[in-house]
């Protein structure tokens, strides 16, 4: 192999149209960082690595609520995923959504909130900040605008009074029974092509933005069994899932994720909706699917690194 | 937990709606089985597990030709998945795609057919057969018609004179510089939400109709490094690569992919177009996203399940 005399060819190609997918140098370093919240942040542990979810309260604050005191009971240790179908969803449990006995109450859909959102009483008025809205495309096939909220893919109606988080790779949501308000522990993360049929039909409450790689890991169920992983042994399960606000300092993860609102992001998705690089020899059309732009995370801490991958 | 008690409702529940993602079992009842060309298809053993993938000689007639010469060269073996980007693509080969040599001669782009398809001499006017066209959606962001092409998600222009494969998840394209004309050896397969922008501007020439759980497996690179890995061992290497039709009978994988053109499959595509499940409160717009239509396949010889997994 020549891989040591590439090293030079390998840096200077990294940011050439060679399947460009990142963002460009430039876009790159406009860029705004935030921390992420340890009140809202989660941290799932797995056999397979760590994974962190980013809540949204905004959105499902009923489901994040309730999430948060099971998370704080420690209902998930050593609970699995039960179904997981590949190029679908991974789902996580005590397979409560299955049967008829909910081991706690029942959640009320949050399948959408009125736009723009505004505070519900004086005392969240106090400190107001109107949510962002960052487009990114219109009339998509499965809705008439698509944007960034806060860092989470979302989606609103013609009119623009409604808006929902969409069912992009990594969205966290609750299962349910055929009833909308059947929800309560068993949840699942998107790991394949955006089922965004699902979109305003089950309650998306959180998104990964750390360890993706490590969820795709996950092991899959038989396809011909929708997915149901029968044997306990066979499944992944969950070690750990705890908020990060409730973990030693030591360790937390100085997680960051890119503001949305940032012109660094816009700049991002000007990008890749207008593909200008030689590379592209036919001019792709200058559309974004709100999918298949990942917002841009980091992790800080060096030394935490080893952690993260277990 | 209630396992043992719960098997009977997850078995009632199976086809029910909940996140009803699978064929219904009467569209399963009417499909019609294909097995897989051992000439097309090929075993991509990895230390992760089996994957395997179909080959396209009509929409890549001189890629796939080329690249069979290199599996029976055992070309790939003991190369790796060097560059592999999380929700995007896992590279695979020897590099030379990111330099100026070349080991073996550089192939001509084969980005699109023109449609329909002929026979190109009167030997292949013999027993000729015109290709299908299955639709699935007009008007997606990308196109402005897709389908399947005897099993393959597919795409057409307006005009419907030029045909092309898409980048769904699981399709296998050959990696290239700024010039069209530069694939040679290094390929990639799709790992995440399909990047659509690369239709026409890459030679898509084969898809994995098994093991796409194995492949999800690959080992990520780093997203601030192009997802190049520049250590050898932190890479998932490849085992063998080889032709089917070069392995011993005793080895074959009897694999079925469902005949995109049958009535079994077009049902599956109504149902999933149109989901009257009481499980969805929101009636989803009657919309297919080509990329999220998995091609049913089943592994038929049960023996053979443990080697799959290796």
């Amino acid at each position: 192999m020549r891989r040591s005399s590439r090293v030079f060819v390998l840096r200077t190609l990294l940011w050439a149209g060679l399947l460009a997918q990142s963002v460009s140098v430039h876009a790159q370093d406009n860029l705004i960082w935030i921390e992420l919240d340890p009140e809202d942040t989660v941290y799932l542990q797995l056999q397979e690595g760590m994974v962190v979810i980013e809540l949204n309260p905004d959105f499902a604050p009923k489901t994040v609520e309730q999430f948060k005191k099971l998370l704080e009971e420690q209902f998930y240790r050593g609970l699995s995923f039960y179904r997981v179908i590949d190029g679908f969803v991974a789902q996580g449990g005590d397979e409560s959504d299955l049967g008829d006995e909910h081991p706690v109450p029942m959640l009320e859909a949050e399948f959408e909130i009125d736009w723009p959102r505004k505070p519900k009483d004086k005392d969240e008025a106090k400190d107001w900040a109107p949510m962002s809205w960052t487009p990114v495309q219109k009339n998509d096939l499965f809705a008439a605008q698509t944007g960034f909220i806060d860092g989470f893919p979302a989606a609103r109606d013609k009119a623009g009074n409604k808006a929902w988080l969409t069912h992009c790779p990594g969205a966290v949501a609750m299962a349910r029974n055929d009833d909308p308000d059947t929800g309560s522990t068993d949840f699942y993360i998107v790991i394949g092509q955006a089922p965004r049929y699902l979109d305003r039909n089950l309650t998306v409450f959180g998104r990964v933005v750390w360890g993706m790689d490590v969820v795709q890991r996950i092991k899959r169920g038989p396809a011909n069994q929708n997915g149901i992983i029968e044997a306990d042994l066979d499944r992944s399960w969950i070690k750990r899932m705890r908020l990060a606000s409730s973990v030693d300092a030591g360790e937390l993860l100085e997680i960051y994720v890119a503001d949305t609102n940032s012109k660094g992001f816009t700049d991002l998705l000007k990008s890749r909706r207008n593909r200008t690089q030689d590379f592209f020899d036919r001019k792709p059309p200058k559309v974004l699917d709100v999918c298949q732009v990942p917002v841009p995370a980091r992790l800080e801490k060096s030394s935490t690194s080893r952690r993260l991958n277990q």
